[in-house]
């Protein structure tokens, strides 16, 4: 027989411990970055219920009968559509089921009120499962080290390829790169990537679109892999030829500014206090005004998720966390410079999980 | 000055000639496809607010200031985050104000409460914006039938350069298709693309792993191309080097199904009698067991939209819907076949949009 690993068991006890302060009996899972996160399911259409004393039942839908079986083997799937109301029937009352507040919409949350049998209460719970996810236990933080050095493979593979070059488009180079990660073993991009150059680097929200790249130019590269449910997220800028001298100035002011967040970024720092290392440094060098947005977020999962390096950031870091230092500057009609790792947050020094090289490269 | 393309005018104009019926004096869009098809704006964070009389409000922040300008000339932007708050404080009362409420998550829907002033009542709204999606006007069709071309290109592309081969993996294959069509003009593919072969060619929700290529194998390919807003969606199923007869028998009743199905689709038709169509052939061949999933469902804005095409589906068909016809026999441990174009309603024959030939092809 196939045995479960044991790290959706460590997961599901953390939330199960929850509930119990909550007066919650059992929690419907229904978000399926949860519901995977909780059991090892990858299917597109399932759910979870975890009670307090860590009995769990699963269900998801015909397509996935095997797939279910093979990914949770120490759960008994429940093999019917939709699966959060197949689960809820089988509740007995009387019983206080969380339900995930954030992720069901007001329509399915009446849709799940109907399959309710008298007595179970349904009461809206927020953010309880995004706080576990805070800290990455030992598998994510692996799957996110795997993921970051594959993506920072991949530029660099593009590079010495020469596949970053004056008379492309930044489409041409976006797909390149997104190419070389998914033959790396990306599932997808794990958002779209940016490939911003010349003029387009002062627009912190620029994708990648049809223009030629020139010699002088900047350009900015965004980009992250999606694999085996977690992402990556780095950013690099590169010169394209011949750096001038505001190339060189601000270039060197965001990449201190960059170290300065990294530096800042130990356990028990107050996440205000990590965006205001990075910051100070471009508002002491007078392009204040030109850093437009925070300085990280973390990733795991999602792209974007907990903890929120900004102005108005609430909390600490903790061991484990995971965190993006991204400083920009933008200047409309000069162009901009943005340089992000992701970070490991350890006892010591953090941990830089994308490890190409930030020294100015002229390509 | 910029003149507002007027189909956004257009489509405002459907969805308030909806609200008066429904006691609504002003509706609150946040689903963010729904404000790009009815404004432009493709901003990652915004909102709009339609009032009956077609007087519009839209909202995002600051990181998108010029691109609303530019995107929604014809609407005052508001910039302020939250937008779907900034632009509920606004309204003053006594209204009644629909909101997504299929699109609204509980916990969302507090803060939704929390901004309103007195005298505002929120109405939850389901279904209304999608139902005036289903049939496309002249622009989406447009968009849906360059990017149905698009993938179709990029495929027939792939196979005319070798890359679909013996020997190599499925994801290989599928990153080389992905990066096809994203140089043709793609901003990512539609969805995961699938590439099975062999024995994974069982499983309908394969995706695209380690497996090689054979001699022999079938290989059935599932892929769409996402640009500007729209998708595309279409499958073939090829044979490598040999066709045996199961393969060639399974193949004859699948096209025979795909195109008693595309030649059912058309304006007035129920679809289940569109399904039945399809499904009846494989029936009659008597691999009715191993068709598991239902005939197509319509695409634009989301990959998988109504009009939905299965033994259950509601409804009858109507000019300018969109529908995939994708028919499939999937037996455990020998293989399988489904073939899936996408079609356009019309007054005569559906129109078939994804133009790679359908005859069998041992490549």
């Amino acid at each position: 027989m196939a045995y479960a690993d044991t790290r959706f068991l460590t997961r599901r006890r953390a939330l199960s411990a929850r509930l119990a302060g909550m007066r919650i009996d059992e929690m419907l899972v229904t978000n399926l970055h949860h519901v995977r996160y909780l059991s090892g399911f990858s299917g597109s259409q399932g759910a979870l219920v975890l009670a307090k004393d860590l009995t769990a039942e699963i269900s998801t839908d015909g397509r996935y009968t095997t797939q279910i079986a093979e990914e949770v083997p120490d759960i008994e799937a429940v093999i019917e559509r939709p699966s959060p109301q197949a689960l809820l029937k089988r509740i007995e009352g009387p019983r206080r089921v969380g339900y995930e507040a954030s992720h069901v919409s007001v329509a399915d949350l009446e849709k799940l009120e109907e399959a309710c049998n008298e007595d179970v209460t349904l009461v809206p719970v927020t953010g309880v499962i995004e706080e576990i996810r805070l800290t990455k236990d030992n598998t994510e933080r692996l799957r996110l080290i795997e993921v970051a050095e594959l993506a920072s493979q991949a530029f660099e593979d593009l590079i010495a390829a020469g596949e970053l070059a004056v008379g492309r488009s930044e489409r041409d180079i976006a797909a390149d790169l997104e190419h070389r990660m998914r033959r790396l073993g990306a599932e997808r991009p794990s958002f779209d990537t940016i490939v911003a150059s010349g003029p387009n680097t002062a627009k912190p929200h620029h994708t990648a679109g049809d223009r030629i790249l020139r010699r002088g130019d900047l350009v900015i590269m965004d980009f992250g892999a999606h694999a085996r449910a977690f992402n990556s997220d780095m950013t690099r800028t590169v010169v394209m030829g011949e750096a001038d001298d505001f190339t060189r100035e601000v270039y060197d002011i965001v990449l201190r500014a960059q170290l300065a967040g990294i530096e800042a970024a130990t356990p028990g720092t107050r996440l205000v206090d990590v965006d205001a290392a990075a910051r100070s440094v471009i508002e002491e060098a007078g392009y204040g005004d030109y850093f437009v947005h925070s300085t990280g977020h973390g990733i795991g999962l999602e792209v974007h998720e907990g903890p929120w390096a900004s102005q108005h950031g609430e909390g600490t870091l903790a061991e484990h966390m995971t965190l993006t230092i991204e400083p920009g500057i933008y200047v409309p009609g000069r162009g901009g410079v943005r340089i992000e790792d992701t970070v490991l947050i350890t006892q010591g020094p953090a941990r830089i999980i994308t490890p190409a090289s930030k020294e100015l490269r002229v390509v």
